[in-house]
């Protein structure tokens, strides 16, 4: 008989369960042992803003697989209560100390998974070790947030940083009625997702569910009050009283017991590993938030904390302590996130991202509706899509709105895995019914505007480009071409802003600078492309449209009713 | 000058609109005609089967384009009312006659765009031009359906086919209050679209809405009372009584025009194009439902007559007539219907098509969640995937529930339109966060059932063939792995099955003949699975797990309370 395999696997959130579950299914008679610090493997930490929200009720639903699971159906060895204190490379074992008893002891390993985790990162502030100033990683750190709120008693919270925990937990803390601020030091919300002007969208959402955003601004310290208690956040711009603080500015990579064991790092601060998700040591395995990982577009390394990638991790790592020979081909740091009645969603690169990268860009921002527009009760969308000028690849797309915007992005998610490039994307042969998209679904009309552009159709200038212009006071004429109704209740307020309906343009040439400057805008930027096409017919050769126009401008506008 | 190009459109529906304000936008010069036979352009004929529910309130809803729209701001001339009657190929002619006043004019073209659509299959059969039996194709259709209803005094309804449209309208006169029956002459619904099994799973739901389905029957006449309305419906297994009659069994391509001009016709019926969609004439294009397509899998010709296709088929020829030379990739058959609560889609080949085609195939029936399992009020769903045996090649999917089903088969329609693999959909880097999806989609574990087939870890057998094998009163071990409770409330009742729960299998399998046949199913499989490995593990070879288990078993079952 062969010698039994042993396999010790250090962690027991996402990626290590999931990678003794598959070890166990490729190998009935391997030695499988589980190394946990805590006292639950298996443990949803993706779903903790909804238990504290109350969404989820129990601590239990997080708890997705129990011990006896992997005792008594997996024949594992649970260690939890177990802190892994370092790995004996040259003598396969791990050495390790249970936390109830306070006794060491050594596990052997002929291949060793490290699926260690994320730690939150600490701001090193003056009163940080005040009570009411938390993390969220655990089950522990949910209960002690919902202990604090329950009774009522606090009215007010600070999140510190605007990324997917910080407006998850923004959600939660205002469904349970509290005030909330969140500050984050850099320009706009979820930075390392979204860009500037999609950003925007999601903040007028988020200030209007009662959020007081504060952006650009850096916190100084915590103040306290006699019993310990945090009751002032400092910030560069002054002061705000609060009851609890919540610390969300995202996680490293757990690496201790790698560094120890002398384990290649990567630049990102992942642990490094191979496609196999094989360390610098062949019989060490790692995977989930603890390791880098390759970016498929760009080919570079980076980190992808999320238990959807953990998940692939383990299954790949399972196989190969196995003796099978699986690769994982990357990730393409797609995200969502539900933010209210929002929901946002992105893949690949954004645009500040992708320029920073080198790449030249073209893009495009494209409202639209989830269903067909007569289906009733459909909701808005934003598409914004970032592709490569010289080929028309597709580098990356951000879908935010009130209607659906996950499924655009696992569409592009698809499409990006497979190098996919703007044409291929308009002629997808894409689920069409009138109470799930329309015929052409944004995503392929946002791809055909990045085709019009290549092609020089269409011309346009982002919202960005034109309150620059705005603000210069350059002579140009914006020109508003929606209905007479449609200017009444919601306008773009400027000296250069002059309203010409669509349906009249044609008719009123005459009435326009044949040598001018003309920029185009209208409610979604249909209007605005056919109305710079008309133009462009009647011989006007500096004409653009806005890109996104009204639906996606980032800025104030004179209202009287929503636009 | 250049020579003003003179494009006329015939058709007026969704692609010739559409290739239309392309051509317009392409070039702001051309002489631009459209013509067709009813009184609107640009009607939303998908969204007929909303209006007659009520879902949709106005017919002006479906018009999603007015005339001074295309005249005023598209610069064209609209022939409605018109009829086209004959292509003079040689002199670039088209001869029209106008339907209000009679009188036959002639057209110049410089190209011509043949958008004439499909026309409803009639069966010839007895009584079908009694009053009360209708198709559904044209606004005016629907208009007469709502005037013989809205009294309510009508009670029954008989829908001939159980197609897209056949499904839709069974929703729509069940949401009016009428009794619904469905005749279908195959052996299950949306017979073109999905397998038997997975059609089983509508089936139960329609039956559970009071549709009364009849499938397996031929209608053979209709007979009306002394009025001529339709009365009675006589078929292979007896007579119903009705107040209307659906007929909803497809469409077939238009394609008089092009056949009196003597333009190749493909085998499919269709108009055959080339990858321009340029048909054997090279000044003639077509598109919409009255041409035939490619299917990018099996590269054989298919008709397509859906209304994203006909809008991409559109954009392509307004493009082409005005000088471009864009192509046409083929299409997936993607298709997504809502039928009542349930959501249906599906892409590529059914297995039974695939089989048809001459594949060799592996496949997979996998019940999950929409969201996390966690995340509240999610709801279920059935993936079916088809692959090839010999390179795991995706060949189609079929994904249908109370739960989100569109976002999974658009994802099967981008990796099917790059060739990709169960390995690629295994890793694809989808959105995932708990009110969205679980961190392993059902589509990664569909993709990984089927490499776990694939490397011989999963034995398998279908629903139909366990059904076979109890019919036959085979001597197996049908061993249901699930709890106590589950099996109280639903179970499948035959000699051959047995409880023995999952948590106790490696307790007791002494209790298991080590040479006998055993089959195991649990609620979703993965329990099942998982036992198949356990017993495997103990030396049981001959161990197998059912396929999609409970939740997709299309048979009886015996049940307290809903499985």
């Amino acid at each position: 008989m062969e010698r039994q395999n042993n396999i010790v696997i250090i962690g027991g959130t996402a990626c290590g369960p999931k990678a003794a579950a598959r070890a166990r299914r490729c190998d009935p008679q391997a030695r499988i042992t589980i190394v946990e610090q805590g006292e639950d493997l298996s443990t949803a930490t993706c779903g903790l803003p909804y238990y504290v929200s109350g969404v989820i009720d129990s601590q239990n639903d997080l708890v997705v697989r129990r011990h006896d699971f992997f005792r008594n159906v997996m024949n594992m060895q649970v260690l939890t209560r177990t802190k892994a204190l370092a790995i004996k490379r040259k003598a396969h074992e791990v050495e390790s100390l249970n936390l109830e008893t306070n006794r060491v002891s050594t596990i052997a390993y002929d291949k060793l998974v490290l699926a260690t985790g994320s730690i939150p990162v600490m701001p090193n502030l003056e009163g940080r070790d005040l009570r009411g100033i938390f993390t969220l990683a655990k089950i522990k750190d949910a209960n002690a947030i919902r202990n604090l709120i329950s009774p009522r008693e606090i009215k007010r919270v600070v999140i510190l940083g605007a990324g997917l925990i910080g407006l998850e937990m923004a959600e939660a803390f205002v469904s349970r009625g509290l005030g909330v601020t969140v500050i984050e030091a850099l320009d706009w919300v979820l930075p390392g997702l979204l860009d500037f002007e999609v950003a925007a969208y999601i903040e007028r959402h988020l200030r209007g569910k009662g959020v007081n955003l504060l952006l650009r601004q850096r916190v100084l310290g915590f103040e306290g009050d006699g019993n310990g208690w945090v009751r002032k956040v400092t910030t560069s711009d002054g002061e705000l009283e609060t009851n609890l603080v919540l610390l969300a500015l995202g996680g490293r990579p757990d690496t201790k017991l790698a560094q120890d064991a002398e384990l290649t790092i990567g630049s990102t601060g992942g642990i490094s590993v191979n496609q196999y998700l094989q360390t610098s040591d062949p019989d060490i395995y790692a995977g989930g938030d603890c390791i880098e990982n390759i970016n498929r577009i760009t080919k570079q390394k980076v980190l992808a904390p999320l238990g959807s990638t953990a998940n692939k991790h383990g299954r790949v790592i399972g196989t190969n302590v196995s003796g099978g020979r699986e690769t994982f081909p990357g990730v393409l740091s797609t995200a969502t996130v539900k933010v209210f009645d929002y929901n946002v969603a992105c893949v690949g690169l954004s645009e500040s991202q992708a320029r920073e990268a080198g790449y030249d860009v073209v893009t495009c921002l494209v409202p639209g509706y989830e269903y067909a527009t007569y289906y009733p009760n459909g909701k808005e969308i934003l598409v914004k899509l970032v592709a490569e000028k010289s080929d028309n690849r597709l580098l990356g797309g951000q879908v935010v709105g009130p209607g659906e915007t996950a499924k655009r992005v696992d569409v592009l998610a698809t499409a990006l895995a497979f190098g996919a490039t703007v044409n291929d994307l308009a002629n997808l042969d894409l689920a069409y019914a009138p109470p799930y998209s329309s015929a052409l679904d944004p995503l392929h009309n946002a791809a055909n505007v990045i085709r019009n552009k290549q092609l020089g159709y269409a011309k346009a200038l982002t919202p960005m480009e034109v309150k620059n212009k705005l603000d210069n006071g350059d002579d140009f004429f914006l020109l508003d071409v929606r209905s007479p109704a449609e200017w009444g209740t919601c306008r773009i307020e400027a000296t250069q802003a002059r309203l010409l309906p669509l349906r009249e343009l044609r008719a009123r040439l005459n009435e326009l600078p044949k040598d001018g400057e003309i920029v185009t805008f209208c409610q979604t930027s249909v209007r605005a492309y056919q109305a710079q096409r008309i133009l462009n017919g009647a011989g006007f050769d500096s004409v653009k449209f806005m890109d996104g126009s009204i639906a996606a401008w980032p800025y104030e506008t004179l209202e009287t009713r929503s636009c």
